[in-house]
Parts: structure tokens; sequence; C-alpha cells
């Protein structure tokens, strides 16, 4: 047996240490303030005003209070243990997530518990619990959402919570996200500077956020370029291949002008438009360029031709998740919605034999 | 927090109840073997006579031991903790297994470690050692693999493992596994009972298990519904809808007889065929009928028309692993290859309109 990794729970004396350093206590008797006051202001967690939390972090800072302490007095076992909750099922979106996050927190010998959730709150209320029962030393939140979820409980009792491709109706959480108006914004600048003067978006239900944020890019990013918002050019429908197809028909039968290039939601419906535009007649990308979104391989590379797209970078998502609970753990303060560069991933159906799979920051 | 959560390990001298009732030391020496060869005969594990497995298990009848204090004494502590080991990256295969199985151990309050292993030996050993060190309490392993895997270290020392969607080279070890032969046939008697007489296969490469036992089924429902096997119509090649397209392709310039119906490894392939005959002005399901493999809604669903498909039933997979997982750390015998049945789900790519999202066992 491995002799680095101590039993999850030490024997309860071993859990508060005599130590001659400044302890939580301390910082809470000088601030006068309670211990967990204390505490949520030393981990950003919880409601507090800016002047208290000012207060207990400038006590802390002149007694010389270090914080990984904090983590220790949080909660008492370090257990290298942290629990990964996703909300829907775990699917293609979270699964590079959690899969770089098991990965770098296995780099510091830190074990992954799995609970899912399925947007059921007495699941998730008994998995937290018995998270809690295992001594976890922080929690991980996923989810593919169409908008923000309320909080998880114990965040408010100190315990270092990160959010991740998911986002805590909570404004001292810390979410990390895909920035998918900036994503957006490359798509149409690719596209722009390939020459192409009528850009189509067709896109997903509106109730996403991510469906609004692409469209404020989609938008933003026609205007950088000089380029004309064209009536019927922004149709929002489902992420289906159908829809896809179904958008293309809409816009080659219409009475405007035709696009020369589509910027599409997520890649099923790039994938849909591409068959329907081929099924008419109209060569991709030569007369329309397409661009997805999301680079799903099972798409993107089935697809005639192959697309470009839009990467969310998940792994590296996941991986950063890693890293900031590592930083709360330690006694870091982290908190707010984050959002991260998408990249864009070049294939034949932007450019042609000239595009295959160059990637682009 | 919830009362009903030990901590992860209780204190040492728990762990080691006194008790009148008779230990694994009274087995041992009464059928003088050794401790670890009465826990292996009595756990299943390791290489032992059948001889020698059989004397140790009648004295445990006769004196009475309950196989219940065989887990306490082989891993003292009940941690209700178990480890997921994936050796290639969790993906679709996975995931519905390790959901399934998450939420039947959610039931009985254990929770699950996940890691995953990509197929890296030293980073086995590293999760696996680890596990060890939080005390799971049982292991499981999983992949999408190709053929057999080298079996687990800790099996070995009698901690409880299931093989799920895995197969462990060692005879003593129990896997889980979809019976691909009898879904195979399913396939076959599904088209040959609509009346079609010339069925091909065209599936992914044979150095797959799956494969070669697919390959079985397909040949041997052929023989019982007394229809013939028709040169070149068996078509190995590789998990792609390229493959798909290229083999029907092949099919329809060839010299022989046509086909009326294909039978295709995966549902991606079949996806790919389905476009081919589309493109090339054949109807299907009135001309060519199609069933795939794997029942993948992404594939079956958008397919034009939607795919009949064989259906694993991983989700009952992952629920069996566990509820066989909890037998064992009760003290329950297990081994061996375990094949669990396919279904057939019926859509339009075989019955057509009538083939509405049918489920067949």
């Amino acid at each position: 047996m491995d002799k680095t990794f101590p039993p999850a729970a030490p024997p309860e004396e071993s859990r508060t240490p005599v130590r001659a350093a400044p302890t939580i206590r301390d910082v809470a008797r000088i601030a006068e303030v309670s211990i967990g006051t204390a505490s949520k202001a030393l981990n950003a967690g919880g409601r507090l005003s800016q002047e208290t939390r000012d207060k207990v972090l400038r006590v802390a800072g002149e007694i010389g209070y270090r914080p990984n302490d904090l983590a220790q007095s949080l909660h008492r076992a370090k257990s290298r243990t942290i629990g990964i909750i996703s909300n829907d099922s775990f699917g293609r979106f979270t699964f590079p997530i959690v899969e770089a996050l098991e990965e770098r927190l296995a780099d510091e010998k830190i074990a992954v518990f799995m609970c899912n959730a399925t947007d059921d709150p007495a699941r998730e209320r008994q998995h937290v619990d018995q998270l809690l029962g295992k001594r976890v030393d922080g929690l991980v939140v996923t989810a593919r959402r169409a908008d923000k979820r309320p909080p998880i409980g114990p965040f408010a009792h100190g315990l270092p919570t990160v959010y991740v491709f998911s986002q805590a109706d909570d404004p001292d959480a810390l979410s990390l996200l895909p920035d998918d108006e900036g994503g957006a914004v490359l798509a149409i600048e690719h596209l722009a500077k390939l020459g192409r003067k009528r850009i189509a978006h067709i896109t997903g239900p509106e109730h996403f956020e991510a469906v609004r944020l692409r469209k404020a890019g989609y938008f933003s990013a026609l205007s950088a370029a000089g380029l004309a918002v064209i009536d019927g050019f922004y149709l929002s429908g489902v992420w289906s291949e159908a829809w896809g197809r179904d958008a293309v028909a809409r816009l080659l039968t219409g009475q405007g002008p035709k696009p020369d290039a589509l910027f599409c939601g997520n890649d099923q419906i790039a994938r849909g438009a591409a068959d329907a535009l081929r099924e008419s007649g109209i060569e991709v990308p030569s007369e329309v360029a397409i661009v997805g979104f999301d680079n799903w391989d099972v798409m993107t590379l089935a697809a005639r031709p192959p697309l470009t797209s839009i990467d969310m970078n998940l792994k590296a998502l996941g991986r950063e998740a890693g890293e900031r609970l590592i930083d709360m753990i330690s006694g870091k303060r982290a908190g707010g919605v984050q959002r991260r560069p998408c990249s864009l991933v070049v294939r034949e159906s932007s450019e042609g034999e000239a595009g295959t799979q160059r990637e682009l920051e």
C-alpha cells in the first residue's frame, strides 16, 4: 500500500494539532467577528459586506495567519478527495471536463468522487450530504445547462467550490465558462477575412444563455467587419441536423439575398446545413462557407465536407477547474464569472483543401 | 451532516470486533489451508485448484461461517467507497455504464471514485495504489477495448473486482459483457422475418472481439434462417460513416447479386450506408433495409431514415455491475465471463413508417 496516502479520516485527536502559528480563532477574535464569518471572508464564501471581508483579510495579514492553515481548520482532515456533481447526465460536454479535472487532481494525489444528480434537488442534497460525510476537501459542479443554477448548499459553509461549464446564481461563486461571445466573433472574423459578405447565423433555442451570447457576438462582429445585418439571416431553432436542413431550405427559398456563409450554433446544425446545401447542388465552401460550434469530431469529421468549428477547449477548462479548486483548498480567494477563450479549428467547410485541421487561437 | 455516513475509516479498535461467530481463521485452520487461501476460495479470487476451493467452502458451510464476515475481515473498514477505473477515455460507451453504476451504488450509500488510466499501466498502478490507500471496498474496471486486458493487480489480493464492458485475461475474474453474437442474431432474425434474403454485413476491424462475435452470429443466423451465404457480402473495415459509404459502393458496383438488407457493425457505418443508398437512388427500407448496432441516438435519430439498431443495454450492464460488486463485497462468490442480452430497437430503416421506436427483446 502506498504510504503517501493517509487513511481518509485520521483519528480525531490528530485533527486539531497544537501549533504556535495564528489560527482562524485568533483572526476572528481580533477582527471581532465570528469564526464562521472569518471563514467565509478568508474563503470567499457566503455573503458578507465588503467592509467585513476587508477587515478580516487585513487582520489575517497583520497577525501572519497562513491561508494553508485555513483548509486544515475548516476541514480538519485533508481527505485528499473532492466531489464532482453533474446536474444533468454526464455527457459529451461534461466528460472532457471531468476527465481533465481528474487527471490534473491525480497529479496532486487527490481522488475524485463522481455524483450524478440528474437535476433532482433531493438527489443532489443526498450526494452533498454523503460527500460532506466523506470529508471531501472541495466540490466541482458541472452540467450542460440552459442557464444559471441555484448555488450548492455547502458553498455557504466555506467548502471550496468551483462551478465549471455551469454558473451559480450567486455573485460570490467562482464559475469557469467558455467565452461564447468571443467564440462567435472568431467565427465571423474568419468568414469576413475569407471575403464573405452575407453571413447567416443558424442557431439553437434562445433560452440557452450560450445562444444569446453567440448571437451578440455575431452581430457585433458583423458590425466591426463593416458587414450588413440582413433581414431573415438570424434563425433560432433547435439543436439538430434536421433544423440545419430546414433553416437552409428557408434561406434558399426566401425572397431576399442568398447567404455566402453560415455560422451555425452547433456542429449538428452545421452538418445538416452542409447536407442540405450539397443536396441543393450548392458547393461548400466555394459558394457557401460553413463554420460550426463545439468542434465535436463525431460531427465535424463525418460531415461532407469536414467542418470548420469553434472549440470551447473543455479539457483546458476542466484542468483549470482542478487548479482553481486546489488554490481554494489552499486558502486562496476566488469568485465571479470567468470566461475562457475559444479556438477556431479550420477544415474544408470554410477553406476547401487548404483548411485541413489548422488550429487558430 | 448525515449521521448515516460514518467517517471513511473508523478508529483501529473498531475494525476487529470480538465475536463468537466462526472467523476466517477457523475456516482456514479446519480446512488446513492458509488464511490467504481461504480468502481466495471464499471470495472467488486468485488461482486455486477446484479441490482446495471446494474443501474451503465445505468447511465454511459446516462451521456456519457467514460470508458477510469475510468482507469485514478482508477489509476491516467498510469505507463505503469503490473505485471505477477506465482504461481508455471515459466515452460514450463507458458513460452510461458508469452513470448507472453510480446511481445503483448511491442507493446503498456507496460513493464512487473515478480514475482514468488512459491505457498507461504506470498510471493505472498509481490509481490502484491510491484507491487501496483510500480503503475502497471494491473496484469496477471498464473500457472499450478490442480484446482482453491483464487483470488488475489487487484482484489477487481478494479485493472484490468486477470487469464490465471489459474482460480480464483471468478465468476467475467476473466480466460482464453484452452478448454481441446474440445481438447479431437478433438483427438477422429481424431482417429474415421481413422477408429479406440477401443480407450483407458491413462491419469494423477484426481485431475487435466484438466484430468476430457479431460475424459468427451473422453466419449462424443466416444458416438458421435457411439463407445463403453470398460471396463478398461480409465486409470488414473501420468504424466510420465513410467506410459505410465505401462498402455500399462496392456492393453496388460488384458483379454478383445485390443485397436487399444490410446489417452494420455500428450505427456510424449504418448511417454512411443509408446516405450512400439514398444518393444512389435506392430506397431504404423498401429496396434495402438497414440494421445498425449500438443504438446511439446521435446517429440513429439523425440518419435518413432513422435507423433500426441493436442496443447493448449498457445502463442495465452498469447497474448489474453495481449489484454484483455489492454481492462480492458481502462475500458472495462470482467469476467467469457473463454475457447479457442485447435488444432490437426498430425504426424506419427496416420497417418504414411502421417502425417507429418499437423495442423488442
